[in-house]
């Protein structure tokens, strides 16, 4: 099931490159950068902490998928990513959220990493991915917004980790993990949640 | 032949790292480090990627010559590189493009990486170390530009892995995919070439 | 020694991070994120590009402490970290800056690294985790300015590295190194040293 989740996982992240190339009034070459960029990015970096071989590198087809999606954004009529579908793609974006800390947490704990850099693998798989992609376009990392973003990631990271330290079923912890993510970024989607900065929370320590 | 011209081909990027500092009125200290960055960043993201030693750390000499690269610049009258020379500056790097992608994707095949993603690491090793030589700078990175430098990389580093797919001699199709990125790139710096940008072809399409 | 510094060397490491997204007003997941990108960034490029494990990664508490850290910015009172106890920061951010560019060029030379290359591992050790911070908070990154910052590491480097090459003892060359390093950067935050930049020593030449 994961396997076949994969490729729709990579496909909806790099989605997410390839319009904000598209926003942004990039040519393909720069959209098609972007798409493997926001694609692969998180799973990169957490394949080089770990120590793993890189995931894409040795694996046909994922980098493929990553020019698919960007082909596909290039030649489509632009309608189609707006309005609705933004909406759809956001929810896309908030379950493969959930579903890659979960994955980036279990992949570090079965390669024996302690339980805390562990989780951090995983909010890393969920969100490097876009953070790099910020930085390299030059507008304010997702990292940088009061935005309900990197929290969902930590929370299903957390949950996963936590679980699995405390011996419970994988199938089990990985579940409520994700949905636990999925749910709190759907949360933030709908309602539109933020964190409270620095600041406030000072001004009301007064 | 290529080991000949490796520690040339080092040179002349780290010179453009070193160039951009000098435009900036930078420090000595932040010349060597841009020289540094620019000159073996990219072969650096491709090394860690196919998961191969980082190239210049187990060798002795690569890092001196990005050092005495930025010495020359710093000590050197600002005229040297000025006029003229931007020129000839500029066609080396061309050629260095077109090599390195090759090298590049050359050297991802010979370690068993699929082809799309051996031709990634072409495309990397031409161009990352210049993407993050200006994303440190906090300028607009190469990648944003309508200007042909990714597409020339992705040309040759195409051809290198399609032709060697193909089961073709490989100095046949490294010289055909080095001369073919850097013609291209030599194209664009005669007639200033650029890729259409998103909005362009949507405003033809109607 | 080494054993019992090491968790406070990252601890102040990670409080400039922490800090930092205190003056930008961020969320507290921001704040965790900068700790911990700071705390660990510098020492996972060394490793990474030495071909080590990557220290934190394998290591219960170093992720835990950057954590910590960032608990304590975001619940103590704001003038814990302002007035007289910014100046105690920077210094205990120098003594850091120092013994990290010697450990990572001990640890690389240590790894069979050539010298040079060996010295820059200390330099990336010391001064990559600021860089990365500034970066991603899209403001200018410390080697862009022309205060004396990678200079003190890359001397505290190069003499390590130069002494261990010319045979002396471990002991004595790391203190040297490391009391160069740390007396460099604290005359440079005590007399506001910096570097001249490029422009200036071109007008001096005329």
């Amino acid at each position: 099931m994961i396997a076949a989740l994969d490729p729709v996982g990579i496909a909806v992240t790099a989605l997410s490159g390839a319009l904000l190339a598209a926003r942004m009034r990039q040519t393909f070459v720069t959209m098609a950068f972007f798409a493997v960029l926001t694609g692969v990015g998180g799973g990169t970096v957490r394949d080089l902490l770990i120590g793993a071989p890189v995931f894409w590198v040795h694996n046909a087809w994922t980098a493929p998928v990553c020019l698919v999606v960007a082909l596909t954004v290039w030649f489509s009529p632009a309608r189609w990513w707006q309005g609705e579908s933004t909406r759809v793609i956001e929810w896309a974006d908030a379950a493969g959220l959930g579903a890659y800390a979960v994955l980036g947490t279990a992949k570090a704990l079965a390669l024996g990493v302690a339980p805390v850099p562990a989780a951090m693998m995983g909010v890393i798989t969920g969100c490097v991915g876009g953070v790099i992609r910020d930085v390299v376009a030059g507008r304010p990392s997702i990292i940088m917004r009061p935005e309900l973003y990197v929290t969902p990631a930590a929370l299903a990271s957390a949950i996963c980790a936590g679980g699995t330290v405390a011996g419970l079923s994988n199938m089990a912890v990985w579940s409520v993990a994700a949905l636990a993510g999925f749910g709190l970024r759907g949360a933030a989607i709908h309602w539109q949640l933020g964190l409270p900065a620095y600041g406030h929370v000072k001004d009301g320590d007064r």
